[in-house]
């Protein structure tokens, strides 16, 4: 069962509105990256696992991405102001002055709607944890770009909890993946000689060597550096 | 804030496996009218709501829509059984068996993933909860069309508690519309003689008078039916 | 059979070429809730209808929205003036400067395109007819602003037309749901306990009392104002 | 301005229910060679066209696929039958049974909704003319495969008439290309050597000569066959 | 087998960064006239036929579409510059700023996706080789549109050669037509004559007359001009 | 540049023809995990990179993916056989049937088209490559699902060598990723005191302590197993 309380899970700040960075912060909204794709795939993925600890990660971390989601929404909303003026915005999406009143929407900096094909769902805990851990460093990449992109010193504030909160996801998935090793398609790992073969299809240059594969594991995941 | 709890809202029930009717019950999951949509469309509405007890309804029916697709989700997980065979199947979406193994996806019945072009957003309180009030009784429809299709008395019983829910919703926005009947859309509620006139431009036949524009408003909802 | 005739249904007036405010009318001619979709919706509803006078109905109305995005993508047209210049434009598609030679396109304000989702038919009147209600509503409220975005006075009498015939469409379309109040999803209305319950999920906060659910039906829809 | 009349452009038989080939016939009604998306390409090329024999001639081929689609329509409404059972069909779109109640609704044979890619509209005749004959003969391939699979005399008979027109279309707009010979991307057709070239890139094997471009044009279109 | 090749199939020359202008360029990147969508398609065609020499010359073709999709990429990639920085930007895709850190991305102008619904493949030659044609000069006019629109010379060179190019495939699929005048769709060219009508359904006005179909065969494909 | 070879990169076997698998196959060909996404992928990740070694590596395994679209699409191609024939298939796709020929198309299962969306490029190599690991794990998945549907001894020979391709790049994507675990967004790894906050929010349940977030490496990538 999901509940809703009114307060938020952190503080959203904005100092100015600012319609054009409302328009770019839709991809964190809606876009590929975004906080509704990552609650929503966690959320898919933890409805057939069996394996309790892990189900509980999954629902607390998709509980607070649909939590960031109603962040950054807010933000958006803070930020696209109180005027309909769709002419006055540089490039990205205008939806929110021809179709939204002003409102966010689910779709990303281009006015492209959300789809359920940017979530990853197997059914299989390894493949689904790995899946996690590269959309959460996705995840992380897209709000640097962001960051850089503006000085009000609220939005700065909000996006740097928000950055910080993937770190700690992946640090936790990674850990998830580790306790998973043998499982699922990692178990039995058996690899034939095919498995061991480089083909240098784009000339000239070859710099790897011939694979050995293992199941893969984190080196070190969620440890506390050395003092 | 969005919180999780363990329990369902209402107890789940599936009296035995049936994959073809996994398939066909993706709809109300990840369907045109399912509740994914249903959840994720109220709570979009109420993130520019200034009207504190019309926010506090889009976000109450907004949390139960997501709880449905959890149950949704969970009777489309016990639907699916245990064996992968996409080809013992008839029509519909195969993807549980080829991609999801077996975990509910944000599809509908043929494989068709979410998209956020389901939400009806427009800012502008009368016309969203229209939109809502199409969306309830469409999803009802839905569920009668389901309902008629198996015997599973489990199943009947969950869709039948679905089923009533989408009517208490319709009720309520119905309530809400008549509260909100001089705002937005409907505030100076002034037409012109244009929208007096009748195209007949499907011939032969015209069933109907010239109409004379009112701000919509609903007889008697949500009201206790006479003994 | 459909016919064309070349006049139009309304006269057409733009003042003054204006490529920026194209990009955003577009949103009424391959938008979400723009003129294609609601002639497309109330066509492919008609097909399977019984009635003969709400199918009637259905078929003038879908005809004359038809004609509306005619008007709509003409007004783009001139609108696009004759140079191809996708630098001097600020926000939405610019695809009618390097893709379309400054047609008119089925895509919205962002350049997506129109998709077979806008479109909402459930075969069962009552769903029907309060889905194309809440269309029309959507559809006058993206007019709305459009209208306070411009100041060229041909083309605000123009949607001017065209936002009154939404306010006249949404009359007939209430009086035709008050027809149908005891056929299909409203037929045999009976409802069990769990219709009665209120789930206040979102906290702090709750206005509304348990809900009584009837069918639907609209207050004196299309009813012409007391003297 | 579009009108409709009651009666069908040509009359539709179907002998007996089939709801597995009206799931396979809606291929032809929401599907990417359908009888939709040619009637909206004609009808968007058509928009910004001068000349006013060519826009006559795609107005009259749009309008008439438009009634073509009403005629596609009520064959699958004919052949969906009375039955609401998914479960019942084999392979292709179930959406009919869980979604629309029967009606026929803008998606291919897979379910896939109906979508503005579709439509080709280039601003440019002799390339817009040359994707109308190329959907002529891709509509007339499918009508082909469609009409191998079926037996129902009377759906076969409908099916010639509609493969009969197809080719009636590509034959006139074969005599339009030749009117624009020298217009649009045709016009000052002067190239470059980098156009004789022949890059050899999949081998073994060339059998082509290096070419020598000139502008498209159809031998003899629209001729009667000589006695 | 496909192999990649370090040096580019024909040098690269972008004379200055041009962010707005590379988002233009994307149309040709992944919009539906593009160089990806020309390739794919071409492959896609190719797994299925027989005829080992149009095999050839789908694969020769199909191979360098891929190369010019590399081209072009690499001219977004020059074009996009160094620095994130999306509300300098007028319309078009902001994705490249906010979303891919300036890496090119599967997009048309407007942020939309590459789709496989730009795919035309029928597994019938004739049909196949018709949609090739009119994709080649549906791109030529795409690139003549661009063309116009920028005055960096190093661009201007580079895109006269990929439109140069599109005349080249456009004559070799010609004579590719001409080739399989009576195979496939074109067999056993027999029409009704209902093939010979003509429905006047968009009035005033009739120019073309009665149609007499033939199989469609291209004058002089791919012949050397007169001297 | 590209270049095609007609060998297969590795040969193809199929024992008999089976419509029905040969739309479950269409998963690898044209869907979310499939080949074509993998090869498209890493091509287009490639155009920005700056480290030589690294670009060389993403296209090897670029081109090879396309290599194994290829065997894909040919083993389709075999198991479709000859017979259009839509109605004996069970679910899945059916639009070999009425729209391709029995031609492979870049859809998945259910007929969905391949797209844009599937790839993830976010110009960052850290991010790029864990999303990479994270597809050639999925890929393997879907391998190992389609491998336990089917008894024919040469489509299980040819999977089997795929599946163990995915290991091969999956091993050389690990080892990629511990080279550049102080480049792009793993740079400075700064983090506050929010990334090592846990939040709660699945109630009840906590098995995760809170973590220490440190940039992701994986331990013994591609290393060979002690004897």
């Amino acid at each position: 069962m999901f509940k809703h309380e009114k307060p938020m899970l952190h503080p959203v700040k904005v100092d100015a509105p600012n319609p054009q960075y409302a328009a770019m912060l839709q991809e964190q909204l809606g876009g590929s990256n975004g906080e509704l794709k990552a609650g929503l795939q966690y959320i898919a993925q933890s409805f057939r696992i069996k394996d309790q600890e892990i189900k509980d990660l999954f629902l607390d971390i998709g509980a607070e991405e649909l939590s960031h989601m109603e962040m950054v929404a807010t933000m958006i909303n803070m930020l696209n102001g109180h005027d309909l003026e769709a002419d006055a915005m540089s490039g990205g999406s205008i939806q929110a002055h021809v179709l939204g009143g002003l409102a966010p929407l689910y779709t990303d900096a281009s006015g492209f709607p959300w789809t359920g094909v940017y979530v990853n769902c197997t059914g299989d805990l390894p493949a689904d944890i790995l899946s996690n851990i590269a959309a959460e460093q996705r995840a992380k990449v897209v709000y640097e770009y962001l960051y850089r992109q503006i000085n009000d010193k609220g939005v700065r504030e909000t996006i740097d909890f928000l950055l910080n909160r993937e770190e700690a996801h992946n640090a936790l998935f990674r850990e998830a993946l580790n306790k998973v090793q043998n499982d699922g398609s990692n178990k039995d790992f058996g690899v034939t000689e095919d498995s061991r073969l480089y083909f240098d299809l784009s000339t000239p240059g070859k710099f790897f060597e011939h694979p050995f594969p293992t199941p893969p594991s984190f080196a070190n995941p969620n440890q506390a550096p050395m003092q």
